[in-house]
């Protein structure tokens, strides 16, 4: 099981923080600030938090680096959130126990599978299945022919792996989600039938991913579409054939991303956002939460709207758009007397000012 | 079985309406306007149907209490749609009907569970699970350890319970739901990876919550994600971790919510809205399709648009939108001619008028 | 098994395109322009490409009859995709093998099954379904009690199908779909509680339909929810009660349409689009992506934005959105501009021009 209790000051090496105030604190789990208690340590990410550290029930507290009126028990760090990440992780994580495959499992014929795996009741494996070590496959999961999953992956209730996809080492799968449905790619005929393109590509999702419940990625039509290293995919995420994502890059909920197109690494992209097929975004391009991309975005962009423009052109313009109407007042009043004026100029009243006669 | 006929008059009685005509009318079923036939109790909703009484073939009409010009039979009421609910109910609600737990089913260890049950082939249950009386478990329901399910809660095929959720009385799940998935939650270190937070909170819904099909609620971080009472989700809804929904609201279908969001009572989300994270929206809330909300909402607040503004000046804006091409030329003919007086005005043509000299 | 070897002159006939070339070469299936080696035949669908027509190494080319500078072997047709979609077909398509009802599927009293299927383990069928020949059932699949399945239809993992849904001949259906769940209709009582309304329709799916994974498409209230022939729809889509979609209609991922609205045939709405309730497209709108329809569209509308415009007008209007902050200031200084104008022309400073006074 997870490890029962830490002293602070193996803590405070393990975030490389700066251990203050008493290191042999007996830490046994992690709470938030307003539920913590003895025992716990707790955290402060931002310093309007930090105001109330005498509040705090905690055994000892994560702080920022900045924040320096503490006397302890704390460990001071530069990013709180990953310290705290780090430091729950060692008390809440059990390590991997083998349960074997479950009677009630069906598994096909030819699967590569190790001793060490956990492979529940209800779990479908087609044929020519290979698990690597340490596999834990959750109830209702299928696992067509020819899949292969790496080392350490787990794949929660439900979830489904089309034939021949390929799983990296480590990567998590939430119940429900889809990986290798077919692309959506038709040809029209001339009667305007929609003819199915067949798609014989594959998914391949490399290590250290984790995708969310109920997100759907298609396999390609030639080729892969391609999840790499790193990357974490909210719920209800929508991937079209051929995507390639880049390493270590944020996909929030509901974003759905067209046939083709690609991103480069640690690239950010907010919740419901749409992007068109065929289009590249370059390394740490940022979009915001429903925007809507058409096309190619260069390294390190920061985009919002429907179509998306720079962000900054974005705030100004989406503020002017709530006054909008008090702009068409002003304009149609303006109008009113830059017409005046001309008549003023040209008493006959002539409101052709400005023709060239 | 549910009931198969009903006197006019019981009927009108369980509606709180107004009888009109024979009250010895007997009544076997609803159905819409257009396929009613003989037997069968319809209702109009407005009245421009109600123009149309006398095609109608059903046996008795639900009018809105301002037909006066009807004869009968017929019950009027304030909200034919909630008599029409009511009535409905009555005809095609079967009582429960208890099949115990089919033995195909798989149940973990330590699991409470009565007599009155129906758990269909095909359903996992895992260790510690409490279920409430007359719970329906569809063919691939799968519900982690220690997850609680109150009285009457039906959970359509597929649906995922995570370890520890707790559910309410009454509640229904459709099919593909995902209740208690990792929020996504993660810390990035120096090297632009992102670190996994555990996600340690659980999923709480209340009683007489409908929750649609394949929609995601994420547990909390720390504590619980939050479905108060009576409150009605659509399909592929997202919910954060530690969101927490006021009761008697409604979700729209397609809506995403960030994390840690909370909105009051008698909130109504529409399609598509998209809300983000650490926001609150007051009670009576409504928001249009689509929007994009980044701020908290007084109570009573009607609102639309991306970024969302008072729905009254979104659709002043919007107008406005769809005639700034003619905007814009309108505004180049103004500086155009302001130009040619300002040049009248100087003879030397001097377009520095205005400047500080 | 799909076929091995074809004479390209066959495939030429198959596509009715024009050969260029030997005709006697055998191809043996069919890849992409970059990867595509000897044996395997490939394409071209625009001019770009066919300038590197020299690097290919496939042993043929289908190219569009707008490519004369080729020598062959090669297709000369009108729509290369079409062709491509065809020739792939006969290459990867197996024909269907029956493996009849594994004893590990569940299967419901009185049904009516051919022998002519393909039912995997941990299949669900209730009772009274009615299944066409040569239907495969993929694991995890539940269909409820009366639901009726065309010829040749294919689900795949984990689809649920609703009871008495009835399903054409050669649907396919992708993971995790859901036919059939409850419409989200409630009527709301005095106290703002909201009071379900059954939801006692069905889902209709003609011929030759296609659904994406995780798709969701809720039962009619009464009578029926409606996919007609031929019709595609991609991932996470939500289609609400009594919808119905006219034939060879596109419906791109995560489409939501509420409920009663109705479409004519060979409509295509782009990804993420929105659409209210109970309104009408005619046959052949087109909708860009991510826009929000409120209205009736005629027949042959082209509409985008939120809510949605003409796309030519959109065009020009989003462009203009981008350029708002400058039209704000543009605009103030035309307003301070006339404002001096007028001062020079009433020397007296008076700000009032253009009062009646």
């Amino acid at each position: 099981m997870a490890c029962e209790k830490k002293r602070l000051a193996e803590l405070a090496v393990l975030v490389q923080g700066e251990l203050v105030g008493d290191p042999e604190v007996l830490i046994n789990g992690v709470a938030d600030f307003d539920s913590a208690v003895a025992g716990e340590i707790t955290f402060v990410a931002d310093l309007k938090r930090g105001a109330r550290l005498n509040e705090c029930k905690a055994s000892a507290i994560i702080v920022p680096a900045s924040v320096t009126e503490i006397s302890g028990p704390a460990i001071r760090v530069r990013n709180p959130y990953l310290a705290v990440a780090r430091i729950h992780a060692l008390f809440v994580e059990d390590p991997f126990a083998a349960t074997g495959i479950d009677v009630r499992a069906v598994v096909g014929n030819d699967c590569q599978i190790p001793a060490e795996v956990a492979i529940s009741p209800l779990v479908y494996l087609g044929n020519r299945v290979r698990l690597g070590q340490r596999v834990t496959l959750h109830p209702g999961v299928v696992v067509y022919d020819d899949a292969v999953l790496g080392d350490d992956v787990v794949l929660y209730a439900n979830v489904t792996i089309g034939h021949g996809c390929q799983i990296g080492n480590r990567v998590i799968i939430h119940s429900g989600a889809v990986i290798g449905s077919d692309g959506f790619g038709y040809a029209t005929d001339g009667n305007g039938h929609h003819v199915k393109r067949p798609q014989v590509g594959v998914v391949q999702v490399d290590d250290d991913v984790e995708i969310g419940a109920n997100t759907c990625i298609d396999r390609a039509t030639f080729g892969k579409t391609w999840i790499k290293r790193g990357t974490k995919i909210d719920n209800l995420v929508q991937l079209g054939h051929n995507v390639v994502i880049g390493e270590d890059t944020l996909l929030v909920a509901q974003v759905g991303m067209a046939g083709s197109t690609t991103t480069g690494n640690n690239v950010v992209i907010g919740g419901q956002v749409g992007l068109g097929g065929h289009i590249h975004l370059g390394d740490r391009v940022m979009i915001a939460a429903k925007s809507g991309v058409h096309n190619n975005l260069e390294s390190g962009a920061i985009v919002a709207g429907i179509p998306a423009i720079p962000h900054k052109t974005w705030l100004r313009s989406s503020a002017a758009y709530a006054k909008l109407p008090e702009m068409v007042r002003e304009l149609r009043e303006l109008k009113r007397k830059v017409g005046e004026l001309a008549s003023a100029l040209k008493p006959g009243g002539d409101d052709s000012l400005g023709n060239k006669e």
